[in-house]
């Protein structure tokens, strides 16, 4: 069984701020938004969790091993380099989607997310050491057949992006409501989803759907470790398996 | 009529780069590719610039007002920084999906995106100045509805993420096959897109649209200017008229 | 003649930010300090000026060709990015020592640094276009003959940068004092200065005085052109000459 | 006694890189050389180490309870996000210089720091862990008493920055010669010195001779602990301590 700490990173206020007293320069907000997203992953990162840009206002991580110090210095950090400060909403579960509903919840629960006197909210239950197995993260990471040769040299820039596309909101939808998993994507065209203990058939299904509809054809290497980092890059190698052995599903475990 | 500036942006043989000699680490990659953004969001933003991350192995820049010395100058810039370089590919159109799959088109008769021997390509026609008018650049600056109430408060937030992608999802496509627009997520509810000449009949068509397909209820400010970054601050102030007077599209030009 | 516009950028108070509530972790000062650095070398270097760290809590600028709008809208770009803010004076001089005197005159008039209520002042007077020239900047780039042959690959690290920072230390004053340059240390064995309309004996003296105080060995190329970049350009090509002639003083002007 | 754990960090060919196949924009190496600063601070950072940025292109840490597969790791970071590559020597001694003497040797001994095939080099001998002891780092905040008010305030820009110089290159060599201690400039008025077991006499010594040699005043907070971080942390405190009491050394110790 999976045991997945889910951490809901929240700038706080950010909507508001953005137009106060007038619209900021949308190029500032653009490097805001990276540059706070790239060092929310090397402070995650450093030590050993993953982080996903989603809406970039709302981020999410997967932080097993980081227990309540390590995020309050993480917040910390973050206030002393920007101009905006993080609310965090921490909880570990089966269900990666239940982990993050209740660590939604607790930052809910501390006001709204535009309220500007609820500020660096620091909420939830890191998972105690004793309690971690090698079990407790299920990464998958998908990429599409032969994007490059199908997609990026043959159409029109945009049109590749809209094929990338379709098939990540086609599959973060089915991961999400038949396994309560939650997908991202990171960029070309890759897609990391957080997943509970899936088994090959699922990740054979999940495949089938996306190609069934919307004519995406993916494949996906599967990691299971201790950390997210650690099965992160167990997914990588299994991926690059299946690139050499031309197979749709390979798993790497430590 | 408009006669948008695009820039394909293009990392150069970056798939290959990432796995050789063996997969690099995931926050390595995510710092890369999102500081990466940020410094060209500076580079074609201190031209008045606006550049969008979509895959951001691929990137898209409206660049009404640089010519080919500046695009020169920011490819030097990314290899002096960088440990990969970037190819790029410019032409303006009246229609944006044109110009950028002319653009594309540029850099794929250039050789593969994943071709080593590819590097730092740099072709296209940037508008001379004499033919520049302050029409040229139409953008509109999309946001949902109350999202912070309906959805970041109430909703887990991996669930107010669907919604948002789809609200996106829904628009690029109609945007693209009805206008040859080109928009993008740009972080929280927003989107920005480069539009040709659409009036106001359209973009309430496209809201319609987006309402009718997946129930999302977006509003829209549009501006229109010589250049990305004067156009979008247009959209910007005229979406705070749309927040204010609760109307759904409001144009601001200068 | 020369006439330098120098600019000075001064973080708003803070002496006080970095120690309140209590002291702030030093990682992340030196991470704020560097980046905030970093990102003026952009914003000012995208309009061809220069920024010197000096004491990264104030720093010097040559902005020649930058006017008050260029000024104002940097000075918004760091508010937009950074938990700090800067106030910047202008100043444009014959003598760069005077130049940077008055716009410091100008910030000491609005409040101490250390004034919480004294934040984003800009003052002072741009060179109006007009009355620009092609010899308006002269820069020279210093550099320690074979630094690495008789320093890095020699001595303890410490040692070699104690004896390069003794070169500094002897260069700085001498050419304050004697000429009303502003050098500044740049990394590695580089120094580079700001200066007066000084010719090549001037420099020889000034590297004569050097070797005879402290026993370090320079060399200068020299560079005059109408901006910061161009001259610091044209300065790097000339050193570049000394080292193949084995000179130690050589002018390149466009 | 102190066990000080010194790394060098040697970007490697830096020299050539910076003028092949010309000279780089200065405005790019300053800005590479400050943000590879700022990501080192944070690398080490997160472990607990402090890095000094010295000459940029070497730089000095100081990285008690970071072992081999630590630094491995941040080299690995540093060569997936940089054009250039760094190498590592490790040292651990009582005295700051004789550790930074070996770990400069053992770089050294692999080749010239500007020979292209010399690249990654990691070499040296963190301390085991059973051996490490909260005693290991001792680490002096100095600053300049009143430095905003007697210079600031009060002279140019320039001048107030040659009086910090020459107090910074008075104690570095005092610090250096009489206790084989490492200080470095941190910006505004503030050297960070790693000590050996000094004592309070020591430092009063230290400032008398700051004083004598260069007018310059002085105070300083001390701290001693099991890595950089702790240390650093409490000598701030200390110096604080320093300012409230006016007195002008202090010691803290966990």
């Amino acid at each position: 069984m999976t045991n997945t700490q889910v951490t809901l990173i929240q700038i706080d206020n950010y909507g508001p701020w953005t137009v106060t007293p007038e619209p900021r320069r949308e190029v500032d907000l653009q490097t805001l938004q990276s540059r706070l997203y790239a060092d929310l992953s090397q402070l995650f990162g450093n030590r050993e969790g993953y982080v996903f840009f989603s809406r970039f206002d709302n981020m999410i991580a997967v932080t097993n091993g980081l227990d309540a110090d390590d995020h309050a210095l993480i917040q910390e950090s973050v206030a002393n380099r920007y101009p905006v400060t993080v609310s965090l909403g921490i909880e570990a579960d089966a269900s990666p989607a239940a982990a993050l509903g209740t660590a939604s919840t607790q930052l809910q629960e501390a006001g709204s997310a535009q309220d500007a006197a609820r500020t660096e909210i620091l909420r939830g239950d890191p998972i105690p050491e004793p309690a971690r197995t090698g079990e407790d993260v299920q990464i998958a990471h998908f990429d599409v057949n032969d994007a490059t040769g199908k997609y990026t040299d043959q159409l029109n820039e945009f049109d590749s992006f809209i094929r990338i596309e379709q098939g990540y909101a086609s599959l973060m939808q089915h991961m999400r409501k038949a396994h309560e998993a939650l997908s991202f994507f990171v960029g070309g065209d890759n897609v990391i989803a957080i997943c509970p203990a899936m088994d090959e058939e699922d990740y054979r299904e999940a495949i089938d759907h996306v190609r069934e509809d919307v004519e995406v054809e993916l494949k996906v290497g599967v990691g299971r470790a201790r950390t997210a980092q650690a099965a992160g890059m167990d997914a990588k190698h299994a991926l690059e398996t299946c690139r050499h052995e031309e197979t749709a599903v390979e798993f790497r475990t430590q």
